[in-house]
């Protein structure tokens, strides 16, 4: 088994952008924590981080034979961006959405994600345990589901 | 620790009901899931149905001071119960919302959470997993976290 | 043939709750005529009335082997129970929306139906009346047939 | 007793026009089940069908004095034409709104209809059995009752 | 002269329920201050608290012939219970509406009532004197003032 | 001088139709009214009344070079015909639009007119009367004027 | 009979501002043709103009038993005048609006008039000549009507 | 303690203005009986009717570190000034709100207050009655209590 | 292959109506260009105008099994009607909607067409080139493609 | 060169009010330091605060021939008055908006600006500094450049 | 001539995504039969495919003087992207957009174009032959047309 | 102290895109004067511009402890990109939004911008003045301010 993990823009600020939202963990926390996760299953993990929505397309356009499954974090993106929610349905790979804060407990415009739809499930509010949570969540994938278009 | 799990309508009627949507699983083979992850943990456990709004709302209020998470699967009322949403709020209690399916790729009015602004998190989308993944969650809460009033 | 009837909230105020609007006989009445067609026609009938949302679930729920179509005028309920709904797309049983009134001609919010869109059809405006080509369209139904979900 | 049906747009292509929604029976079908019902009760029929708003509203206004119940079908009219509303209300003559399909199972435009307002009640999603329902509830029409303006 | 006074959901929870919104006083002492100046007053007065929309329905149903007056705090059902309002409407009780908290400084959802438009006059904001004061207006009453439908 | 009236839909039932919003008058009432002040004034003055939005539209594309000032009551049209008002800005002619009851004073629908950004101005509220008041300000037009496209 | 005129605001600077919109006429030039035409029908004239909202509703106000009909030109405060509407409806004078400008070819916010449901009929786009049109109007009335409170 | 009272626009009109809605009392009944009540409980009382929004404006501003609380009948500027909310948070005077309509039965635009947000509370639709609560809640203001910004 | 041409309403005065937005071609001229392309490719073309939605409706209707694709510029229709909507799903005849202007750089009344989502596909605002362009499309038809319904 | 500046409601109450959002100097300080840059710069200035919308209106009316710009901070009547707005476009004096606070950063009505559209551009945000900058803009000014109208 | 194509997000997946929508042709099908039809009519043409709304904007900007016409599918970033909007109007180059599907016939968010309002034209719901007919339109374009700003 | 200066997408065609908005001065126009006003006090400046909304992501995460003030036109993001707005939120550097034209005469889509609500201030309309303001509005930056979250 094959997982991509994605994190949107404003991530790598991770640990020191107000930590009273999302927590006082880095980036390299997260990755380390899911990297020992895939090594433990045995499965092939690949992580990557971009502001760029451009790149995000792009990478998940070429994951689509080589990825069992997508864990993205869009950030930002997820309010905003119709070119990922259709490179998701175009790779046709299972993909999992994980925020790290609550984004239902936060401005309103946050409320709405353009990624949910066309996604198997949401992870929403734990912290950087929404990516483990996501990670099991994955391994457990049966066939693949998706969302509607 | 102690875990309230509470499922709300139509959820007694698990298994029969549109099993495209929701899975052929029952209510009762999920119980017995949680159950066992609670044993093996050393946890205590209670889980109720209510298809009563006001049921729902009399064992929030009840719980207040002898639990320490609640995982609701709020259903239709996740949509129409600002009862409910206060009942979390005045029992202070860290309160996890869980849904089979994944409620954005559904009907306009399943994008709209009244739970979820005083929730912890939310898990949306992955089956009877959804259950076992909130349990795992709510099993790491540090401290107690709750969502804008 | 098994006929449900569900009145749902204030209905048992028949006849002394606003005349104008809803005529001047009894849910005893109306239940009189729905007994004698139901005998007329050799089908059983079963009738309830309930002010709980809950109450209406739970018999939806439990109608599902036993029963072959159901008559409901859901009331207040029309338009903020979307439990009842999902009650009835679970139970998979044939129902007939009734209105004594005409709830296009009242106030703005009496103008939505949660309920229309699983419902097979919607009867409204002829008071009692109403109740009375319910019977008459359950008994010529064809086979199942239900709105989108 | 006159009874006066109209059939609005598209409604001459019945059988041959999307049967999955309509029913496969013709319009003709129907036209004869309704003359049967008007034998039967000694009842005067007229029954028109027309594409044209103007003709509908021509025919409504003729019908005052000489008519005591309109049973309209006005299809893709009831969502947009005033013009007929204000007829309905001109002439007033008792209106009873049907429609084939459930309206409220379809696309959102269908949801609203111009015309029950001014009917006295509405019939939706029996097939052509809406039709023989109004008829029903046009006989029993005790003296003339009608919405709001 | 009988009043008849309702708390809706989760006031049974009230001094432990967010104290900087409800304050401190508890449910038992609103209620022997309302006790004591009905006794003061010369009239009978009847308190229930529920948390399910159902009983309050239930409730104002029968008090129909028995009550001069309702005071009712519907707290979550203020925006959310139909049912509720129909109840007022068909009891035909003078009602007067009151909150704790002023509903018009909190979340946009609470500034919408639909027990508003049926009701007397509405008090909100003064904490467990919006009852006292309701108490001084219901011994006012003369005849019946009832608003819009 | 030549002048185009417009009677639109359902006009032709004016003195009978809901006197207590349109007045006791009948069209031919005010056609006489038109003519004598047309001959006083010596000018020409064609009247056509039509239900069919169709007909108006006809009419209006006819009159581009031999009328000088159109004055319409569009009725229900105004709300609905952008054929008509696509029909006005093609003719160039100068158009007039009145309405014989105020119809800011009545149901929200007939707030909003399609035909006033086109038309020189409106007279709406004054009976008969503003039809009237449309013939002296069209003997009183200077030039061509007309509202935005 | 006693006509009470009332120019709104910025309505002083007439003749200097944007004669593109609203003609090169000053408001002296409107007033004299006022006073003409009331002495020509020997009735009392008042004319005042004021750019203070509370000075208009003051006057409305005063003018109860001493006006049979107001004309108003409400200029900016036809779209923000509560209690400019509440002056009128309270006076109980029958009221013409009058715009010199079409309002419903301009800006969206323009639409909208607070004032045209209370006053008797609307006057606008016809320049000075707005004015005249209401004068003559206001000649006729008969009897007092007024729109929907 | 001194107290201001403030009746906004039209309110100089009472008992002459719609007496189906008002009541037939004059502002000076109420003015009498809320001196007799200041009298009673030795407190100073300062009454002022303005129809100008700036004078309402100027007499908060000026109210700072003379007045302890505020009772105001914002009357039409409840809904239309922003300038009067300010002038309140300016102030920092503790603000009561009064109606003696229910508003929330008439118009739909008279269902949203800008007051409210700022005010202590809002007592509505009892009459010359709201004024003499407002009195009794004043007398008991424990300390200032204010709404959201 | 057999093609029906559909003008909307005012095509007919094309050349002569504003030729800043139409162009200052004549429909004869559009017409004669797709004859000469209709013989060259030796198909058939039937070509109608009207400004009668009732009439486009009708000939909708007809062309069922007589027509091979419909070009149809529903004009001022394409906003309003419902009836040609449903005249061409009924049809089942595949369907290129086409219109002279950009309807998307004009009045946002003009963006919604009614009538695309049932169309194969749209042509706007390349002037007459935009039949030109449809007939070749229409050409290309390979079997029948239809939007959603 | 001469420049008006006006201040809007509540600015009199500068460093009294609400600090933490409008800083702590008051009204004359902003006026010191306004007076000593046109001092330096040799231009006349003219300040004026007022409570007033009418107040407004009037100066800005009378500011055409003996003004070069205008510095307005319209404080609450930005977001209600649309009679300045009118009389900003009258004088066709360049008007530049400014504001203490960031209006984008505080309640939803206060994010938008009735006056900005016919404003030559605005400032907001920078405390007092915010007339500082628009006195600099204004002295720059080259030629009149006004929003649309 | 010198004609831009420009390709947006996820179409270098073309063929391999979703061919029920899409059709089963690749990218590069379509770039040669554009570039085919650009040597038979001796036309410069340059092809780009972009995942980056960045790139797309860099590519217009540049375009500007040695472009003759810009043909764009801008995908997703067709409901997304006022930057390609600038750009377009920036570069002065006139562009016409194309879509593959019929964007009127999908979800509600892909109705709702920021390009077309700036583009001479849009063609949409051909498939690939929606290139096709863009070419022989840009071979006609005599003069640059641009839609509103 | 040291500010980093962002130019948004298209602002690099200044001077030859649209001039009639943005005026003919170029983007180096604009830069040179900024590092004028930067030598003359003291200051390092850094400016970039990009098309890419990644790159101003970038820059902006990469700002943070290096810059003391940000001054950004967004251009396009300004009403698209919560990518940026959570960069400055997460960089915490006081950032100052300026805009050429005066994005409130504009489209109505131009009138939100996702940046203002987390900038210390707006500065808008100024044309090349408006980035001057912000540098003297940056050198008085006194601690560092920030917009709500």
């Amino acid at each position: 088994m094959r997982i991509l993990v994605i994190h949107g823009p404003n991530l790598n600020l991770l640990g020191e952008r107000e930590p009273e939202i999302y927590g006082s963990f880095s980036l390299d926390d997260i990755n380390k924590k899911l990297k020992k996760i895939a090594k433990e299953n045995k499965i092939e993990i690949t992580i990557i981080q971009s502001n760029h929505e451009g790149d995000i397309v792009d990478v998940i356009g070429n994951a689509r034979d080589i990825t069992d499954a997508i864990i993205i974090n869009p950030a930002a993106y997820t309010h905003t961006s119709i070119a990922i929610r259709d490179a998701i349905l175009a790779s046709q790979v299972p993909t999992l959405e994980v925020h790290l804060s609550n984004i239902y407990a936060r401005e309103d415009f946050r409320s709405t994600s353009l990624i949910a739809p066309v996604a198997v499930g949401q992870i929403s509010g734990f912290g950087s345990e929404s990516y483990t949570l996501a990670m099991y969540a994955a391994l457990n994938l049966k066939g693949k589901r998706r969302g509607k278009k």
